[in-house]
């Protein structure tokens, strides 16, 4: 039985959402961001960098969001989320998925946790006006050529469908005009009709706020 | 035919030394970072995202350092670079290079290409003076843990040892205290005296600094 620890409106969304279409067998743990309960001892034991997502499996515990994608991709293939036995069209979806890790999910972070590389306000706030122009460029690469269409690798439906549709979540918030990434946007909404996106951001929302 | 574009002293080492324990066959094309070649229309054409490493395949081109680690791995399974027939014990390697990716890479970047996430001088050199809490703080947590040792993944040499090795050159050039860590230190020896990255790194040698 896997134990799914995430935290709501977080990149963690991205792996409950996999998986939902994987057809899994999980429990989920919600941890409490606004009382740092990532940071407290129980927690650290599960994930020592003090982050979610993690995935407890019967072999051990999985972080990072890309590993637990493929990890999920892998261990369920009848859901077909990924090219898992053609290496070449899975590294294509991996690095797909870095980049967001990796460049995406890091542009945005300045906007709130610019603590974890300065000590000044002064360049949080520096930080946080950057955000518009170096999360811009990022779903300027994504809108006009990484997104293949109508899905991220193409014809099928992926993990990183899962991804992408979490973090382009963020886009207003980040200050972003969406109207400069009309297929972006698109492609979020087909991914917020699918059933298995509804259900984990149901669960999501119904352990609160 | 595979063509590796990598710039020297970056982290496309690890992919360098990774084709070398391949086996594979493969041609390398070196990227002046000093004369910005990475940001030309050549170069762009290649790697629109304008960075290190890029591997072009028969089938088209890969991005993202995990990415091209992992299609390594399972492009040339006699060399056995990752458990790519066990789902969890892969998880476990790519939770590994998605945190050198994303964290370990990330950290130390602040320390020269502040400019990505901020826009005033005075930002970048508190980001600077960052590096050695923000990266140290990674190599404590792979120091004290994540490194199973002798290797990262425990008994045999992966994708992830090439990857760790790459990143812990770093080090003194970041301000940290190499006697804080001293099993990173061992496997950075250890991982230094191997043929293959030998070769890679006399490879990118030769073509000059």
């Amino acid at each position: 039985m896997l134990t799914f620890y995430y935290a709501a409106r977080t990149c963690a969304l991205a792996s409950h959402i996999a998986l939902e279409e994987s057809g899994a067998a999980y429990a989920t743990a919600r941890i409490d961001f606004a009382t740092e309960q990532q940071r407290r001892p129980a927690y650290l034991a599960i994930n020592p960098k003090g982050r979610v997502p993690a995935l407890a499996t019967e072999r051990g515990i999985l972080t990072e969001t890309p590993a637990i994608l493929a990890y999920i991709a892998q261990s369920f293939p009848a859901a077909k989320l990924a090219p898992i036995d053609d290496p070449f069209a899975f590294a294509e979806a991996q690095s797909f998925n870095a980049y967001i890790c990796a460049t995406v999910h890091v542009a945005h972070a300045h906007g709130k946790r610019g603590y974890r590389w300065a000590d000044d306000e002064a360049s949080f706030a520096d930080m946080k006006r950057a955000v518009p122009r170096s999360l811009g460029a990022c779903f300027g690469l994504i809108e006009n050529g990484m997104l293949k269409g109508p899905w991220v690798l193409g014809d099928a439906y992926s993990i990183c469908d899962a991804y992408l549709f979490t973090v382009a979540q963020w886009m207003e918030a980040d200050g972003l005009d969406p109207a400069l990434y009309p297929r972006v946007i698109d492609h979020r909404r087909r991914v917020s009709e699918r059933p298995a996106t509804m259900r984990a951001i149901a669960a999501e929302a119904a352990s609160g706020n």
